[in-house]
């Protein structure tokens, strides 16, 4: 196949492509983002370029008057390239999202801004074993050429060659697709690479390259949190995680939890903002892993995300208000298969975006995405999730019922909101343990790096120690017992690592606002889990496994969180520390289409418990705002 | 419901539409039409007005920036209106269909351009009842409004209510209907009318409407000819046929046949231009209807479209150089359904094109739906199919095969190309008598109105009198016989009504040019016939029925046929003229999802005869090239 060398200016790029390759095509391969609202069918007629050098092929398209023509406009999806090229960005085709204000961004977070980072794999989920059926899937087709005795068209002599390799039917094929397949069939000399996505009851015939392109198929699976987007880069053709990365969602600009975000989407332009923020997050894990694996974006063909009622609505740039009015219904659970371009995220311009089907306002698609990497909905055994976010979830079931209810923790979990609070990361405390006599501080960081801040699990770790050394009574107040307590001008706080024992900065410290914050999340999730119990007649006995999920940590130490009263005292054999399940079940479902259509069934069978109108669960709320909890008896190992 | 008043500028339109309503559909319903490139998705950012007086309310959208937005200036298809409205429309999204250049304009034509005409309805084809089964359906919905203990969303609150009505699993929906669908139902007190539409494998949500609407759902159905477009308004609800009209296809000022459209396509420019042409023609017959029957085009649905294959390419702007290079491969033959927007068809925003699946490069799906039409797939009996249009099509078949070829007539049959030629519509003579002794001329017209011209069933009848009557040799010279033949500068004419006889500007004559035409058009004709038979060892005396379609009339002279050669001389009564059985299929279809699928079985089943391949072919034809045959015998009657 030719090559040409092809510059984009004034990016000042240069890429090499092969013959008959799409200017957009070749744009998003040098990393040069080009606007095409209708993800390249050819039809919005924004993705215009200006073609200074070389000879490019446009095919006909109404979108450039003969003015434009003339002054060597191009439609950057509807012109492939002949011969080696110099070509000018126009500035109204420049994707760029609008600027996220920063003037009320939480000045907690502005250190973790910006970079993505590269998390550990906690990949602790039982897994079950689903058959790989990829959602996308390139295949390499030798097609026989037409004669006169097999004259059948080009599109069926694909779809008849596809059908023959997978036993598959094609039922649908952008437009585009077809304009271009008779040049590409016949400069390929009939050897191409088909990609195929799959939706609901079709299959789509998504793009046609030249040459054997089979091995280079990737998608991206996410966890759309209210606090942190993780995503993962995934090798279609055999289900491998070749990197994952998280970062704080930009949307936090503008409210800690979703209550804020759907009030700021109701302002002026607000729905725009939110949905621009979360764009940069995701898309700026995108570009990372691409490049960091030398992947071209036109090979990233399907991204599936989980995530919170309201996070979903605000990626699709859909009005979450009703969310938050009686009788809290979203405007939609079950989100049909949409281009990513729809959404705004800049993979190959016919890439699917799937997003996995929530249950209620308040249980997202990422609880059914947990529920289906815990495999609950297939136990004989009646298990318990609980995934602790900023807004925190659990689901009780088995094969013959699922129940979820929700309660809003707010985001210290997840290293937000509180005074040293960061991501689960290198250099985050995870692990502390402080000596009874002497007060002295032992720390483990991730990664054993330099301790630069406090994540989730360290936080729970930090208090638990400081209850059982008696630094803290069971109120949440600091005791003054060591010259590591100090009064600050807002309470008591106590010293982790000094300034001096570390490459910090400043002191990392914990302070009392830290701790009223942490117990009234840790007070919403035990509440919640307890009332669920209660209101469907369960003790903890008839419960074989209490899986926990969440992003605060590589390692979860269970006995301090029974300690802070977060879970629940019982037989630590039970619980599973199962990390970010939302993001496990989602992989699973990005490659196997039966798993998909298995969170299909979780969301249909699970059923949503609406706590604020649940008799008993403010008691519970008031009576658990307490190290462990007010009623003793209910933790009597500790 | 509430309605405002929306003016349009600078059309000066004014509607009065329900609140919500977006300003796209608005400015449908006044006849206004706005580029919409993506098909109001909120994509494209094309459909730019600036609302001068009155309230709009515009979802969030990325397509106006925050300059535009100060300047008043909204997305037509994401804005809703909320009080009586101005509004301008902004020149670059107004839709203007390029100029049709006119210089190489056929001057015959001309007077026929322009305004399309009403044609009386040919409904002769045998019915075959198909289950009413529309293709596009409206559906009235009285929805139970959500409480705390029925808290589904929005979008499967919809869904429920259209399965509970017909059992049907809606399982697409573009995202804008999900962004507006939440304000919709609570201002319309969830009493909405919800359009479905179908697609293989999948029923989509194509809109949402305050109140009851589902009386209010109409398609059309087209006939796409080379020489003539023939389109039908059809009530989905019901299958009536609302009116009929045909008109020129105004690519014939691009060549006449097939072949010159493919070879103009190549040119710089030509596809366009031909997209263009034939966009001018669809788009004037569903005007033309729609405003005769006060009809809201937001409220056109669905398009079904039956063409040739060069047809359908140009239609959907697909290049269709390959048709006529050997081994004479079309691009398509199966067509997804796309949106009418994507093809240009200035109706509903989210309405569906449907294009009958063709056989072959020169078999397209008007035969596919004239074979359907005609039921010969279903019958036991060997049936013949012969469509005489600029491409001759003749299907030979039964329940146990069918076998389909083409040959090139010209536009002769369809009043083109011919001296005094015109469309089958008032005014066209279409019966001659010539008195054997006096050459005294009787013409007939279509609906008894003054002489304008000669349509297809009057040359035929001309021909057959002058060769009855002696005027005429077998060659196809005009003999001197009376005053009313003439000699001019290119060979003899004979005048069928002289200038004062009529209210014809001029005589109305027929040329010895225009025999040689008809000759030439019914000897390929007749010729495919007898190859076709031969080549499948079949005699006529084995086929029980010969359908003729074509769109020359309503009605044909079988005797007539014959004695010019054009039909076989077979026994009469094996003859049925069925008029547009490529319209009538088309019909069937769109109204019955069983019919659409028929016609896919159709297609699968039909094999191709490539004439140009298939020794004898050249010889029949030149055989034929006399009035009715050089072989006599087989025209023992005449």
């Amino acid at each position: 196949m030719e090559k040409f060398k092809v510059t984009f200016y004034p990016d000042n790029k240069t890429i090499e492509v092969e013959k008959d390759r799409t200017i957009l095509a070749a744009a998003l391969s040098a990393g040069v983002y080009i606007n095409s609202a209708c993800g390249g069918d050819g039809v919005c007629g924004r993705c215009k370029v200006i073609v200074k050098e070389g000879i490019c092929s446009m095919l006909p398209t109404g979108a450039i008057s003969l003015e434009e023509k003339k002054r060597g406009v191009y439609l950057a999806c509807m012109t492939t390239i002949q011969s080696d090229c110099l070509i000018e960005v126009l500035p109204e085709s420049r994707v760029e999202f609008e600027h996220v204000s920063v003037r009320n961004r939480d000045k907690r977070l502005e250190g973790f801004y910006g970079a993505a980072e590269d998390v550990p794999q906690a990949d602790l989920v039982p897994r079950l074993e689903f058959s790989h059926l990829p959602l996308t899937e390139k295949i390499y087709l030798e097609l026989v050429p037409p004669d006169l005795n097999d004259h059948i068209s080009d599109l069926e002599r694909l779809y008849r060659a596809i059908h023959k390799a997978r036993g598959v039917q094609v039922s649908h094929s952008v437009l585009v697709n077809i304009r271009l397949l008779g040049q590409v069939l016949r400069d390929a000399q009939w050897k191409v690479t088909a990609t195929l996505g799959k939706r609901p009851g079709m299959v789509e015939l998504l793009g046609v390259e030249p040459g054997d392109r089979s091995g280079a198929n990737y998608g991206f699976v996410f966890d759309i949190g209210t606090t942190t987007v993780s995503g993962q880069l995934i090798e279609m053709g055999n289900a491998r995680v070749l990197g994952t990365k998280a970062t704080y969602n930009k949307q936090a600009s503008f409210g800690a939890d979703v209550i804020t975000r759907i009030m700021y989407a109701q302002k002026e332009e607000g729905l725009e903002k939110l949905h621009a923020a979360v764009m940069e997050s995701i898309n700026g894990i995108i570009h990372g892993l691409t490049a960091q694996h030398r992947i071209d974006l036109n090979d990233v063909t399907a991204v599936l995300c989980a995530g919170n009622t309201t996070m979903i609505h605000l990626l699709l740039r859909i009005d979450p208000s009703s969310i938050r009015k009686d009788p809290y219904v979203p405007a939609a659970n079950v989100i049909p298969v949409v281009r990513c371009h729809e959404a705004g995220i800049t993979v190959n311009p016919h890439g699917l975006l799937y997003c996995v089907p929530g249950i209620a306002s308040y249980v997202g698609g990422d609880v059914t995405s947990g529920v289906l990497s815990c495999a609950i909905d297939k136990a004989d055994d009646v298990n318990i999730l609980i995934d602790i976010g900023t807004n925190g979830e659990i689901v009780l079931g088995s094969k013959e019922f699922l129940v979820a209810t929700a309660a809003s923790a707010g985001p210290a979990f997840e290293g937000s909101g509180v005074s040293c609070g960061m991501r689960s990361s290198a250099g985050a405390i995870q692990k502390v343990s402080i000596d009874k006599d002497t007060f002295r501080v032992t720390c483990e960081t991730i990664e054993g790096a330099p301790a630069r801040g406090i994540c989730g699990s360290g936080y729970i770790d930090t208090i638990a120690s400081m209850l059982k050394a008696g630094v803290l009574d069971k109120a949440g107040k600091i005791k003054q017992v060591s010259d590591r307590v100090r009064r600050t001008g807002n309470g008591m706080e106590f010293i982790l690592v000094a300034k001096g024992e570390s490459e910090a900065a400043a002191d990392i410290v914990i302070t009392e606002a830290d701790i009223e914050n942490i117990k009234r999340a840790k007070a919403a999730i035990y509440a919640a889990t307890v009332t669920l119990m209660k209101r469907l007649s369960f003790d903890f006995g008839q419960i074989a496994n209490i899986f926990i999920a969440g992003g605060f940590g590589t390692s979860l130490d269970i006995r301090s969180a029974i300690r802070i009263g977060l879970l629940p005292d019982v037989d630590e054999k039970k619980y599973r520390f199962v990390g970010n399940s939302s993001l496990a079940g989602a992989r699973q479902q990005l490659v196997s289409n039966d798993a998909l259509r298995n969170a299909d069934e979780v969301a249909a069978k699970m059923t949503y418990l609406e706590l604020s109108v649940e008799p008993g669960y403010m008691d519970e709320y008031m009576a658990a705002l307490f190290f462990p909890h007010t009623d003793l008896t209910r933790f009597p190992h500790f």
